[in-house]
């Protein structure tokens, strides 16, 4: 059996990534991150999940992008409703967090060496955050690049590293109807930037609405709870 | 005035970097880790030489790589006494923290696009450290790729980063001449793997043999403090 390290951050993506690694057969090490997120109450979500999953490992890491600032996910700026994005000149939204996707892929490499995995899986999609440049294709690949030639488990122990991101061209009606086949209980993620300390959402950021038309295009019921 | 971050670990070589970065002239922003490393008296030093340089800015950041295991720098393993590098087949020694230099870096780049910096400066070298796979040029080059993929200001701004590795092909003995010729004050440095905590070295470690050879191939006296 071998086994794969998933980025779990506790919204609706990376939990169905996580089924998704479970029902190709890994074995899976859960890892999330405490990064100075308002929104913390998904870290909690996060472990609920992990434990439904019964995964091997669930490792929550102390990071603080604060000390950077540059955010509004790690900030006292107020998070923006949900503006529609310009596919002709996509903008890159504010709640973009600084090479954060680099910072939490080179953590899971870390834990993926340690533990002799030779997967990582991360929950990114380009449809619906096109404006964010860490999410694309063309990064995850440089990033594997990379990966691969920067790890003893890699140059001299001959493990090949491969980043996976199987929700890379999934709508979001895709990821929520694959995930409830899967078995995936969306009721305990929480996805929301702005989602208050019980987990319940605001329904009106970015990540709330994409998510309730998600499930709408799916013709599932939405099960987030709103604050 | 560009601004460059640099990755400053208190050791001779970042020290020297430092050094070499603000001779270029720029402006320089300097990023250290407390990673649980034994030998934390570096970060002490690391305080000391940016304040000494001046730098506009000297963050510290927190990560508890411990977390994961697997390194003789951050668990109980002792630290091995020096060996000579077999150079047809060189073994990566037991010193190496997984993922090391990609989570830095990946700091670094987050700290870079904040502060709209364009160059991240970083002591590795091939040379004396052949064994660290995260020290070699492919992997400089690797991540530079993979940077200029990740972030907003790349990718938005047309800010393209470069990752500046000035020691990669010097000797220790040039890398201790350069810097003493730039005004680098050696005696607060700090490089022994065992460090105690006042900083004195313990001469024996890899990292203490290979940095006196140094001072002798460059016929300087050496100035480091032993226990």
């Amino acid at each position: 059996m071998e086994t794969a390290v998933v980025l779990l951050s506790g919204g609706l993506d990376s939990a169905t990534v996580l089924a998704i690694a479970q029902d190709q057969g890994f074995d899976c090490l859960a890892l999330s991150f405490r990064y100075g997120q308002n929104h913390a109450s998904e870290i909690d979500a996060a472990a609920e999940i992990a434990a439904h999953a019964q995964v091997s490992r669930h490792v929550i890491v102390d990071i603080d992008l604060r000390v950077f600032g540059g955010s509004a996910l790690t900030s006292d700026v107020p998070i923006p409703d949900f503006v529609e994005l310009d596919e002709e000149e996509p903008a890159i939204p504010i709640t973009y967090v600084p090479a954060r996707n680099t910072i939490f892929l080179s953590y899971a490499l870390a834990f993926a060496e340690v533990s002799k995995a030779t997967r990582i899986f991360v929950g990114v999609n380009a449809v619906d955050y096109s404006g964010y440049p860490d999410c694309r294709p063309e990064f995850i690949a440089a990033f594997e690049e990379m990966a691969n030639l920067a790890t003893k488990a890699a140059t001299a122990d001959g493990l090949r590293m491969e980043i996976v991101a199987p929700l890379m061209d999934m709508s979001k009606g895709e990821i929520s109807r694959l995930g409830t086949t899967l078995g995936v209980d969306y009721s305990r993620t929480v996805s929301c930037y702005d989602a208050n300390q019980r987990g319940e959402a605001c329904g009106r950021c970015d990540s709330c609405v994409l998510r309730r038309r998600g499930f709408e295009d799916a013709g599932l019921p939405d099960p987030t709870r709103y604050a």
